[in-house]
């Protein structure tokens, strides 16, 4: 069997997307060991770089080794007990996926339904919270399946003024939309690299403020094989996850260096890049970049004579839905715009199935040259197909945007 | 901050170790969408890889994107219902381990405890399962903290004559000893790749025959923000991980291809480069050339004046456990032999903590240059440290098998 070659593509879907190159790079540096001076320096940097990037003072800001639902996964299983209260603002599929994992933790889940297209209103969250009186609130961000941008800062007051801990899943949107840990006042907040951050998936960044580690710390246990005579476990019932308890997985990033797993040193690495790249750039300009890229993107989509999804005071920036034209095969589109021209866009879950397409401006592919090559290259499929379209506004459209 | 440059370093502890380069350029290649044609074919070329690795015709192979911990979680969490009962025989931390691990998934858990050093012997493990009557019998082939390598033959056709499951964790020992799932009827084998297969800690390979299979899809529910109307949910309660639930991890690698977790695609391309380099040199032969370089690094080692660890009958090929002299700080020596030569050996846990130290010889490092520089430089350490040594001694015995 050959090596792996990986075809041309321009990754415009809703994620993951192209990965920026120094980001591959910093993957095929050779490994140090695990308790190596300078892999602790490492996991140092990267705890300091992650603090910036969720704009946070958190000291707990670290990685979990697994996709960002494993991210999600660590959070909800450590932060609840079995029988515990959680309310989900349900906005699309990543909320469904909230209520899938708190179930499986054994919690009692309410949730809010949110029509698909629109955002919670801190008003319904509030009654929600005072009529079912959740230990927990646990919701996303920019939930791609909707391209829908929740507004936290009011949610995440909210709990604070009633002293309940709150959750956010920030994979989709963390890095080109604003998020802001400490002003908003949100307790844990987890991540992933493949969206916004340029990077691949296989890693996610997660910070708690000390309400939530100090909760997750009354079920601290050492395991057996490595505890010593000094440590004491903590009176509560243990985590029902070995791999995804986040006491322990504080106790390998702490001081202590206590075993865990084994670091995946290639996706630390990857992080570490991908925070340093948002830096160096400015966290404000990266995201002010995707704020272009998605307005460039849904200016020419609507030139083209295309119609936008969902409400248009809450899109994400990275992500547009479009609606695929009537009497379009939308899978069809999606595959000629792939195999002849290279160009990756999405489709859709659930009830918006084969109903938009969903073209993300994110990471690395926020860019000009991206845009327009999308722009341009779906013009010639619907072209192909017999839509009609307004042809060359599209380009035109979103040329204005980046030049203002 | 700077970009990180990892120092020189020869690693040579019990795993991680360093990466062959062949496997740092497959993560530098650019990703590709998670349900592109190429995407999908490269996850069915790794599962023909690895079911030569594993040496099975398991259709169900495939990777958790996980540490090879978490590959252990999602077995024992898809295979094991609260309630049921696990048979553990434990050699070491990583025995530990599963017990740890199926007890948070709510099993019964009986321990068969081997001193540190030994294997468990089939009639033990008969006479425990006679008692017991377990589910399932868990366990550990190469337990590094010890260094011994479980047999395993008898035991799985002993589990396959009382019509039992058997589960075993081969992160630390497939690729440089001999594993054949089939012909020892093994019902489901997880791993990782930074031991023997020369790769990164960050996806773990597993393998599930089908009476595995169906016993996880007993319990197959597909979630409800992508479930279509032709799926049916099994009577099964719902396993307790969503992340590391198997059978929507088999939906996933399967051919309705349902989105559960987005592929780690940079890890992926690891594993399949891992796999490549160990068939390419032919199985048989990274066996051969792990036995010899660890017999080489035992007899170097005794040749030295050193006393090994551990039943000389069942040493792992890749890892070889050594009393640190009396009066010796065997902490310091290890710190040195890093710090001044960019050599890494390994402490050890529990029982054995400040005993012995742990030295591998495995994946890429299984090498005669790999070899005869750690014994080189570690003689140098003791000498620099007043500890009599018979000087010259090791690099000689090491050259007479590696010459042999």
């Amino acid at each position: 069997m050959n090596g792996f070659v990986p075809p041309p593509r321009l990754l415009m879907g809703p994620g993951p997307i192209s990965c920026h190159p120094r980001v591959l790079q910093a993957m095929s540096q050779q490994l140090v060991g695990q308790f190596d001076p300078s892999m602790t320096a490492c996991m140092n940097d990267t705890m300091a770089l992650y603090r910036d990037v969720f704009r946070t003072r958190n000291h707990w800001t670290f990685m979990v080794d697994s996709t960002a639902r494993g991210g999600i996964e660590a959070a909800l299983v450590s932060l609840l007990k079995p029988g515990e209260r959680v309310l989900v603002p349900v906005i699309g599929r990543f909320g469904l996926l909230l209520k899938e994992i708190a179930e499986r933790v054994g919690a009692e889940v309410h949730c809010i339904d949110v029509e698909w297209g629109r955002v919670a209103e801190p008003g319904q969250v509030a009654a929600a919270i005072d009529r079912f009186k959740p230990q927990l609130v646990a919701l996303v961000q920019g939930d791609t399946s909707t391209t829908m941008c929740q507004p936290l800062a009011e949610i995440g007051q909210l709990c604070r003024e009633k002293g309940l801990l709150s959750y956010c899943d920030a994979t989709a949107s963390i890095g080109g939309n604003r998020f802001l840990t400490d002003e908003w006042g949100i307790s844990a907040v987890s991540a992933g690299l493949q969206k916004c951050l340029g990077g691949p998936s296989g890693i996610a960044p997660i910070t708690l403020n000390i309400d939530a580690v100090e909760r997750i710390n009354r079920r601290r246990h050492v395991e057996a094989g490595i505890r010593a005579s000094h440590h004491r476990n903590a009176a509560g019932a243990r985590i029902g996850s070995n791999y995804f308890d986040l006491a322990m997985i504080m106790d390998y990033w702490g001081e202590e260096r206590l075993n865990h797993h084994t670091e995946a040193t290639s996706m630390l690495y990857a992080a570490r890049e991908c925070a340093r790249l948002w830096l160096e750039e400015g966290g404000d300009n990266v995201i002010a970049r995707h704020q272009r890229a998605g307005a460039a993107m849904a200016a020419g989509l609507e030139a083209m004579g295309l119609r936008l999804f969902g409400d248009s005071h809450y899109r994400m920036n990275n992500v547009t839905g479009v609606y695929i034209p009537l009497g379009v095969d939308g899978e069809k589109v999606r595959a000629q715009l792939l195999q002849e021209f290279a160009i990756e866009i999405g489709t859709s879950f659930g009830p918006l199935h084969g109903r938009i397409w969903r073209i993300g401006t994110m990471g690395y592919n926020a860019r000009i040259d991206a845009v327009l090559q999308t722009l341009a290259c779906l013009e010639q499929v619907l072209l192909l197909n017999r839509v009609t379209v307004n042809a060359g506004d599209a380009v035109a459209a979103a040329l204005d945007i980046f030049k203002s």
